[in-house]
């Protein structure tokens, strides 16, 4: 076990600030909420970059970039979205050494910036749709912080679309849906359920928001990104407007989906263990890392075996990411530990005995199996091992979440649960926010959405006995 | 001539307004100097950040992320920086709905928050070198903005790194400063001249800044990225220390370096002409754009014929970056204008006898030269092609500027000379703060640089006659 790092079983929040801490991802700054994510961290983010922005473009998307500042006037033009973002705002009042005439925010999110260039740009329904993406910083300034999960600032993309028709809206807000599952579940190796969520915790201004749920360690549900179709709202308060085929003018459709620094605390609590970070070998900035093991005397021998190993892994069809750990002055143990906690998936230990039989020693970070393998088999074998450490994650990830999902139609059942640490709980909810409430102030869990690959079944509130028309998903969450 | 774009040698300034209209590059927000970059403005960044990025990692250099709020405190611990950047800050006084103890600054660069980092993680002459970039935004409040050249928010990369000597710190500025120049000019086709800034145009808070000097159409200069030894002052400031292998406790030397969206400007400037953007194809995002011209019978085959051509550039060892414009309801003239304002180096349109013939008429973006290609020798003659626009774009911008730079010894020429509109004009210097102001007061040029791939031979100062060892270049300035 590493004495660095609290276990699990102990404290997780605690474990999860000694993941962060022992693997280098990020550091504490000296203004409050503000995190410094640091190079082991946004490597891990910069590769979430890469798949996501690949893929947004494979959909039509391309990128711009909207101003960091907006007007507070801005913000009070859809009423529902200023109720929900004022308190969180940070405010420039001054600049150039002056008293600033208008009030400037730093965005927490940019669908007014945006929407007041759309309303430029967007003249006729041959402009649309307009399907842009940002890849920027947000700042909203949170009372209680934690790494990643958290922080007053923070980076993310936003997408923003603007359709002709509300069907397409529609099908946008889910197509990104679908994105971002397709991004948790086959290069993260988190499950998620997705489905809108219960109109009293939609994104301020949003006729629907639609999320994806995870279940961390602690049973915690942890919200990992969002797609809104925002109906006609934005465009009503900002006035996009087109004239369609038959020359009438129309309020366009928007849609916005975002996903934030805020995964890779996901990535942590769902794959960590005791020793640290566990990173799953799609999205690991880095794939293998090769340990040669020499004396003076084999020095070069076991560093030229080293290198062959790693030219070969270079060589497969999708090059793998592998480093080579030419470190001097620390012990093998040392050596191990440094990738260990940082997560990367396998280690190779080349020696002098794998000099002679022409070989290495993998060792997997996540089950810690060890299988030696011989230097020709490495370029069919290693990317096997990879893709079995990758399925083996979700599907432990996916056990966790099975094991701790229950269908409870008694309040009593519930409240207990809940009580003892939760987890994810499909019950019957009659649909008002009142009764929600009820169950937040009693429990602490929240409705985490509306599950959509779920059968919808009626049924009876399990507080009020009232009618409902489905179960819906319940958890305590960060 | 493009009707929407006001020639060069009418207005200048309003020629660059016009071709970043016309080529849907940016617009302007309404927060007063900041700017919004648009699609096919920001695919040019991104394709700057592709190229840098991948550099700057084969230089031993790693990402991370700094907060953009620094405490205002920060900027005083070093006096020159607090001096420089005060004037041009926007501060953050109301957060959360409350007013902040301290105030709060929005990065105008990011030596202050790094420092306090790095004086975290560095304890010993084994953590040194620390080479680390950011892509970020930064706001610098500027009385008078100009698209991209000048903007209150910009984008940026910065280097920050500490080294344990002197020497290696100006290395490291040295080897950037080279990995701009290669960048500019192997890939921006804009020729440089490198050298250090005199003391009183240096850094605020740096030892030594070393720029690359650019000369845009309107013979004015554009310094297009610095590169910072900034000796041992932040170090200093935010007590970086290390253990050397002496076990004594030492300053850290530290250096930064950038470059902005301003070289989108600089692209703009040095190449566009009276019809719009002239990109390189090394830079563009899009290389080549190829326009079927078809009527309704032969549609078909001609757009098949097309997609043939698209498959081909596909297949080249570096495979090129193509589009197929299939745009319907515009004239054949109104489909070439999109391409040749966005820039697009080559054009190659298919009608229904290319169909018959096997092949595609290329049209040069650059000098509009057309050329009759087959099928068949598009793989081996679109790549030439465009490395001939590459090259061609480059001595051109070279030739404007040997042809507009002048050795001048006396100073009634060179008065004449910038009253006339400038031109780079290398001439000797006393060296004095005192002389540079009064040649920046009575002809608005300023010193550069210290050219440093120049013969430096010694002389006497133009306008004061005082001994000087070396010809300086001056010039009207962005």
């Amino acid at each position: 076990m590493a004495k660095n790092i609290t276990p699990r079983h102990e404290n997780f929040p605690q474990w999860y600030q000694d993941v962060i801490q022992a693997g280098e991802l990020a550091d504490h700054s000296p203004v409050k909420g503000c995190m410094v994510i640091r190079p082991d961290g946004y490597a891990i983010w910069e590769s979430m970059q890469a798949w996501l922005d690949r893929r947004f473009k494979e959909t039509g998307h391309v990128n711009a970039y909207f101003p960091l500042l907006i007007p507070e006037s801005f913000l009070t033009k859809e009423a529902e979205h200023v109720e929900g973002f004022a308190p969180e705002l940070a405010v420039v009042t001054h600049a150039g050494g002056k008293e600033l005439e208008e009030r400037l925010v730093i965005r927490p999110t940019s669908e007014t910036i945006i929407g007041h260039a759309y309303a430029k740009w967007i003249k006729s329904y041959r402009d649309l749709p307009v399907l842009i993406n940002q890849w920027a910083n947000v700042v909203r300034w949170e009372m209680r912080t934690r790494m990643f999960l958290r922080t007053t600032e923070f980076l993310w993309q936003e997408g923003h679309t603007a359709h002709a028709t509300y069907d397409e809206a529609q099908a946008e807000t889910i197509k990104m849906l679908h994105v971002y599952k397709d991004f948790m579940e086959n290069i993260c190796a988190i499950p998620t359920i997705i489905g809108p969520k219960p109109d009293h915790e939609k994104f301020p201004g949003a006729l629907a928001t639609y999320t994806l749920e995870t279940m961390m360690q602690d049973q915690k549900a942890l919200q990992s990104a969002t797609s809104h179709n925002l109906g006609q709202n934005f465009a009503k308060a900002f006035e996009i407007q087109f004239l369609n085929p038959e020359n009438q003018l129309q309020h366009a459709w928007t849609t916005s989906w975002g996903l934030t620094t805020r995964m890779i605390g996901g990535v942590i609590m769902t794959h960590g263990d005791d020793d640290g970070l566990i990173l799953p070998p799609r999205l690991a900035p880095v794939q293998v890392v090769i340990v040669p093991l020499w004396r003076e005397e084999n020095k070069e021998q076991v560093i030229a075996h080293a290198n062959k190993i790693k030219a070969a892994l270079g060589e497969v069809l999708d090059p793998l990411r592998v480093k080579l750990d030419l470190r001097e002055n620390l012990r093998p143990a040392d050596r191990f530990f440094t990738w260990i906690q940082k997560g990367v998936p396998l280690r190779i230990e080349v020696g002098p005995k794998d000099v002679e039989q022409n070989a290495g020693l993998a060792v997997r970070r996540d089950n810690r199996e060890k299988m030696g393998i011989n230097l020709d088999a490495m370029k069919t074998q290693v990317p096997q091992i990879l893709e079995a450490i990758q399925q083996d994650l979700f599907a432990k990830a996916l056990a966790l979440r099975e094991a701790h999902t229950h269908e409870l139609d008694d309040y009593a059942s519930f409240k207990d649960l809940m009580a003892k640490g939760g987890g994810f709980v499909m019950a019957h909810w009659d649909g008002t926010r009142e009764t929600a409430m009820k169950i937040q102030e009693e429990t602490k869990a929240t409705i985490r959405c509306l599950p959509m690959e779920q059968p919808s079944l009626p049924g009876k509130c399990m507080v009020t006995g009232q009618p409902s028309a489905r179960r819906v998903l319940f958890a305590l969450s960060y």
